[in-house]
């Protein structure tokens, strides 16, 4: 039902065009996959909307699930593919990057790579940052963002949620550290996903789902050296790059390169939560087959496009007679039928349109630059 | 290029089948024309929904484009139906309701028929109440609620305004005075209103648009009769009841009425601002052949869809396992698409989905409703 197939390996560096098999089809790599938080790009996006976006599969957010309390509810319906109209396949994360990303990422106002983006630092700031209350070798305690209630997240709950939400591919409950982690700290949480993996393992887990390890240890070499080894030796599909990645992008690619050295070639590897356009072409080279980012669709809504030339800002008040598409040789939707001009007025105007329209460029923009880097891959240029 | 024709008319009631000719096409009446403030109807919906929906036309805020200070490049675009991609009839309003709605109607937390709904007392009250600052002779000083700015609005620059945005029809600057109003005000606000009247038509407007007059007069009969044998003379396309209309839906129903003993049956009747699901029936017996509200949409942002049994919320908990669709026999495109269930996650989720997929109900369910009360009108039963 499910296979990972090396269809070209590029003899310039690691990069490789792969085929993943699932029971909701295939996805070719190197993929990016878009954050699909609480089982919907966010946004306004309806099934219609995705599939002219060329978008392969999506990753939702197991955490957000057991938040709302809904997971019981999809279960009935018959999973996140029907639930949701989408019947491509699908990811779920396990719940661990909410123990940075609600913690120390939102205390310290970081990102997993130190800080990348402007926009973490305020956003994560905001939303408070005690909703970490206590991790234990049992699991995490976490106060809702949604109600304030007690959500005890273990590996157990972790496992059993994601095989009520039905995603093809789940992953196991780690702790995602932060990049000011010291050795002591990042060796304990290691230490303890490695824990919570055993556990995550011995629930039993349907064929039609298949898991992915992740490597942890932050940015210390002997540790990913160890987290690497452990996670081969797990009996998952595929194999994830987790946890903090330094404090630039410059760390991250070392970290990349460093775990590279140990990693299981044979199977898919995914870099967890990091996929904006400037790193594409780098981590694809370092041997990454699957990404995911929320940053191409978090971007749209506010009005960023993406572009041959970067992050192009849209709203600025001097494109509100540019009446040329984002870019005139982009096939998307949102380039076929509508300018600059008039997505500028629907953003100043605050209409949901506006987002929508952005966030349908952004993935296909994005897919499209994809597609361009597997045939460099295809043609031995990259 | 324009033409109303009466297809069928009533023997039981004053209830027509009517077909209004435009250069977009025609409209076939009575006919429902949902409110698209800045162009598009609110709630992220592009093009393609609207086609989901039948939605025959729909109506756009002059006010809100002066707010904007964007009509300018609506016109170098081409207008309204180019820079929004509607190629269906469009009207556009004069921007006289914002004198009520963001004067005496805000700072009374009042709508247009006393207070129907419940939810016009908090909105418009939240809005302020203070951006009305002056009305003289020769027109409104509103303050922006955008920016604060000021902005004059005269009767020639509503027209030239609409003249730009481009809409088939176009309406007669007008004051649209309360439902307190006591009759001495609203005989001078009636007065105002025909003198800006005059004033507007002096303006050449292009033969691609045609105008609509607004009878004005509030609650007072002789007032009324003035007001209806003064727009009966002029040389406008179809005619409007505007202004306040009473403190309940049957004094509502006693001014239109009384406005038909003296109104034009030869043009067609635009209801303004009034149409949600209740009244439909009646006002069409009335002889009411357009009218618009922003109600079926701004409802279905916050999760109350339309039902055969009438207004539906569908936020409640105990909908998270109906895996129904909102109406069995409903063709649109959500009730085809999704269930009860997936609609109530949206909402909780805060999905802005979830508004566009219950607009797209309530649109689509409003226009099959007409199409009933019309087959009803054409086997004579209404």
């Amino acid at each position: 039902m499910f296979q990972f197939k090396i269809l070209k390996q590029s003899k310039k560096s690691k990069a490789r065009i792969g085929e993943i098999k699932t029971p909701h089809g295939k996805i070719i790599t190197p993929a990016f996959i878009p954050v699909a938080t609480l089982g919907v790009i966010k946004g306004g996006l309806d099934f219609r909307d995705l599939e002219l976006t060329k978008t392969q599969c999506q990753i939702v957010n197991t955490f957000h699930f057991l938040d709302l309390n809904r997971a019981e509810e999809v279960k009935k319906f018959g999973g996140l593919h029907k639930f949701f109209k989408f019947q491509k396949p699908i990811f779920t994360d396990s719940g661990g990057f909410q123990i940075f990303s609600l913690g120390k990422g939102a205390e310290l106002g970081l990102g997993k790579i130190g800080s990348i983006f402007p926009e973490n630092n305020i956003q994560k700031k905001k939303e408070g940052g005690k909703l970490v209350k206590r991790i234990t070798q049992k699991g995490i305690l976490f106060r809702s963002p949604r109600d304030g209630r007690e959500i005890y997240l273990t590996p157990e709950l972790s496992a059993q949620t994601q095989i009520k939400l039905g995603a093809d591919f789940i992953y196991l409950l780690d702790i995602c550290g932060s990049p000011l982690d010291d050795l002591k700290t990042a060796k304990k949480e290691m230490e303890l996903s490695h824990w919570w993996f055993e556990r995550f393992l011995r629930i039993k887990i349907p064929p039609t789902q298949q898991v992915f390890g992740i490597i942890q240890g932050g940015i210390y070499k002997e540790l990913r050296k160890t987290s690497t080894q452990f996670v081969n030796n797990l009996p998952v599909f595929g194999i994830a790059i987790g946890g903090a990645l330094g404090k630039s992008k410059n760390d991250m690619y070392k970290t990349i390169s460093f775990v590279n050295r140990y990693i299981d070639w044979q199977r898919p590897h995914h870099l967890l939560g990091i996929g904006d356009l400037e790193v594409l072409e780098k981590i694809i080279k370092l041997g990454i087959d699957l990404f995911d980012c929320a940053l191409p669709t978090r971007i749209a809504r506010h009005g960023t496009a993406l572009t041959f030339k970067g992050y192009f800002n849209i709203l600025k008040n001097q494109y509100k007679s540019n009446f040329e598409p984002i870019e005139k040789d982009c096939k998307c939707f949102t380039c076929q039928n509508y300018s600059i001009a008039q997505l500028n007025f629907l953003f100043k105007a605050k209409e949901q349109l506006a987002g929508r329209l952005l966030t349908i460029h952004n993935l296909y923009f994005l897919e499209t630059q994809l597609e361009k880097i597997r045939e460099k891959i295809e043609m031995g240029k990259l």
